[in-house]
């Protein structure tokens, strides 16, 4: 703007919210969002500015601009920064054992499975679908073993339209992975992750949004040090994304240090596993140390709350990682340790689990000793997990509604949320929007400036 | 059947599940559901019963027959046992303070409004019709001090075909409740309770699934002890039922402490209103004599699993109820301390609190003593909440598929949840249902026999 000639694809103009920090938001009220080429914010107008007028006739003469209706707001993309895209399958069923036996009994037996390549086009392409209905923009998923079905569901997202980051899952322990669901071999493991590596980096040359391939070393507990230490140095040769589970509960937690003599942090940095691009599930168990040492590598954490009230044994104190750790830190639904899909059910629950952090939850206790002071969040910092938390977890310009970030937004109706008055506060509506809104309510998204959901012709489409 | 002549007003065929107890759930598979010229369950028809075929025939040449389609389920339609009407228009905002404070900073300001009858029927309308999508078919309201408008709400029941409980609310003493919004004098609630009462048992006449007045003091600390004594004396009189808030925070509970030396249970005992009828939300801080005494009195708690997060400072310890003391208990929303309509958000809060009890929050705490053993509660006995123990805390014939309860079911649509196999068990479908099911899979609501919710037709009707 400011003089220069800027064509955009199309111009929006409406209301939306999104985080400045991990504290506030920012209601854009009115405001023209203009998309650019790329699908990306190439300008945000507000009412005040002199352009406003200009362009709204311009970009309506040339049908290139969209009103929001009445009610209609705009909130970034969910990124789910924590899911198991095979787990899908048993989204709501098998939560009543603790991890170590959950794994063995329910979720190994059907991840085996995805070495059917139909059975995994048949799920993947049903939770993708699903995620992108719920307004979750982006994923970092976790797949299976299997190269074959896991590139597939790299494949689904592109050709869906959404931003996926998929890997294919490394646990080659003999003694901890059955016969019938596991790598063969490190090396095997190694040289299939490789492979996977590689065709992703292809498929996203051919993708707009972008995918991108990640390595995945199940958790500790599964992998041999060959593999954790190959797992490292594939990282590194590629610079790609890393993903794992950290310190997830007493079990999980107690394995490492008796394997290791040391917490999952510092051991998954001895192989060269915690790094800026590395995403670790949970951390419900992480000390002082492992913070700062999160905080040092720029690592990440994917805060799973309905997941972890679950399996985790304890709450992720969230606020002190924010707050005093200032460790980037994002939201995952945890398919199907979580059973929901909804990013916008994992950010009520993130309230309410910090919520029953500060509090406590005995009686027997008296009130001071019963909880943890300080560990309360805010919507807005539950939110921002959500959305601008996500997007710097993953080093990545998305999860705000701010120029040069991609333009993936939830187009998010209030009509048949309970609002009474014209002169409702913007930041109560948005308030009610977080806490109230379920699919019905989400009327379009668009990822890279290319809408993938219209509730209107309840049927999804990747515009050319 | 058997043999005897019986008309009935129609035939569902479908499957359904239902509790047998607070543990067990029992799916009727492709029964017939005979319906009585009353609205109520007139007979169970299994497959294997020699009357099966002939009644579909019959019924179908009579035009009296329904059939589900695949994939359609039927619940029993969902009991709230806790839900404040006039805060729906604040539902998802102003959850950021402690209990005192909320109530004098948003709440006492916003029910003073409900004076205004075109803002009551406003807001009570709009949320008696999301109740219903939402598969609530009996609630328990507290409405607000007004007589008026919160006669207006039960008349809003009544003609939208909901079973309603409606409390005229007490808060009478001057010291605790602000000048704007409280009951003149003691005598002046006295006075309109019993007008309300009158007014509603009136309403009653005409009303097939009913429309039931309430005794409702506010909770103890904003009620005077003349207001109280006389409410119990109500209570008897018009054998009607009882609500209050009662152990609720660390706060309320102290209040009540320090001026009765006692708690709350002993204190409303002593005042006639711990009866048969009563219901009693939160009861977090409840002792173990407390406890007993709900036992003895056949009093019953409407737990807030949502809510209590927000308010309640610990979690209320279901389990110890139900299978220690055999207290009736039932599920409340508790809008606005809770901000959702939907009692399979409470259901899954339900679980996910309760597991949160049994394993605590704290990791610092080692994990033996980190958490209560034995306090986690199953999905079968959080839906087990919603459904039956609703309806055995209102002695109402409501909450079960059985012979002579209610026909008040919602029919749950599960094609889009992630089922993907013709061999799926039913009690897996039934989890699926619980975990993943919003209101847009609600698919049609009945109550008392008659269809008030088609989400075919996407608006209300009642059947003539
Ligand atoms: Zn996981
Ligand atoms: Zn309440």
């Amino acid at each position: 703007m400011r003089g220069a000639i800027i064509l955009f694809k199309f111009i929006v103009k409406g209301t939306g919210f999104s985080s400045i920090d991990s504290k506030n938001v920012k209601a854009f009220e009115n405001c023209l969002f203009c998309i650019s080429e790329e699908g990306t914010v190439g300008a945000i107008i507000s009412p005040e500015e002199k352009e406003y007028q200009a362009l709204i006739k311009e970009y309506s003469e040339k049908n290139k601009f969209q009103e929001l209706t009445h009610g209609q707001f705009i909130l970034p993309g969910f990124i789910d920064l924590h899911i198991h895209a095979p787990q899908w399958a048993q989204a709501g069923t098998a939560l009543d054992l603790p991890l170590y036996d959950w794994l063995n009994t329910y979720t190994f037996p059907l991840e085996a499975k995805f070495s059917d390549r139909h059975f995994a086009e048949t799920v993947y392409s049903d939770l993708v679908s699903q995620l992108i209905k719920n307004g979750t923009t982006t994923a970092l998923y976790f797949a299976t073993v299997h190269r074959q079905s896991s590139l597939r569901l790299a494949e689904i997202c592109s050709e869906k339209g959404q931003r996926g980051l998929v890997g294919k899952v490394v646990m080659d322990d003999p003694e901890q992975n059955p016969e019938y669901y596991r790598d063969a071999t490190a090396n095997e493991a190694l040289a299939e992750t490789e492979l996977f590596i590689q065709e992703v980096l292809e498929l996203n040359k051919r993708t707009p949004q972008g995918v991108y391939p990640v390595v995945t070393p199940r958790f500790i507990p599964s992998c041999t040090d060959d593999s954790l230490k190959g797992l490292g140095a594939l990282a590194a040769k590629y610079d790609v994304h890393i993903q794992s589970h950290c310190s997830e509960s007493d079990w999980a937690h107690s394995f490492v240090q008796e394997r290791f003599g040391k917490n999952d942090a510092f051991a998954l940095n001895d192989f060269g596993l915690l790094t800026e691009k590395a995403i670790m599930a949970h951390c419900g168990f992480l000390s002082d140390d492992d913070m700062a040492l999160f905080a040092d590598k720029g690592t990440a954490v994917a805060h799973c709350p309905i997941s972890n009230a679950y399996f985790g044994n304890a709450v992720t104190p969230i606020a002190k990682l924010l707050n005093n750790y200032k460790i980037e830190t994002g939201l995952g639904s945890d398919i199907s340790g979580g059973f929901s899909p909804s990013l916008f059910d994992n950010i009520r629950q993130a309230v309410i689990s910090s919520r029953m952090l500060e509090d406590g939850v005995d009686k027997e206790c008296c009130s001071e000793k019963r909880g943890v002071a300080g560990s309360s969040i805010s919507l807005n910092e539950a939110f921002y997990l959500a959305t601008a938390g996500g997007g710097e977890s993953l080093s990545l310009p998305i999860g705000k509604l701010a120029v040069d970030y991609a333009w993936d937004v939830q187009i998010v109706d209030s009509k048949t949320l309970p609002i009474f008055s014209e002169e409702e506060p913007l930041l109560s509506i948005f308030q009610k929007i977080l806490y109230l809104s379920r699919p019905e309510h989400i009327h379009e998204v668009w990822i890279q400036g290319k809408k993938v959901h219209d509730r209107n012709r309840m049927e999804v489409e990747v515009q050319a």
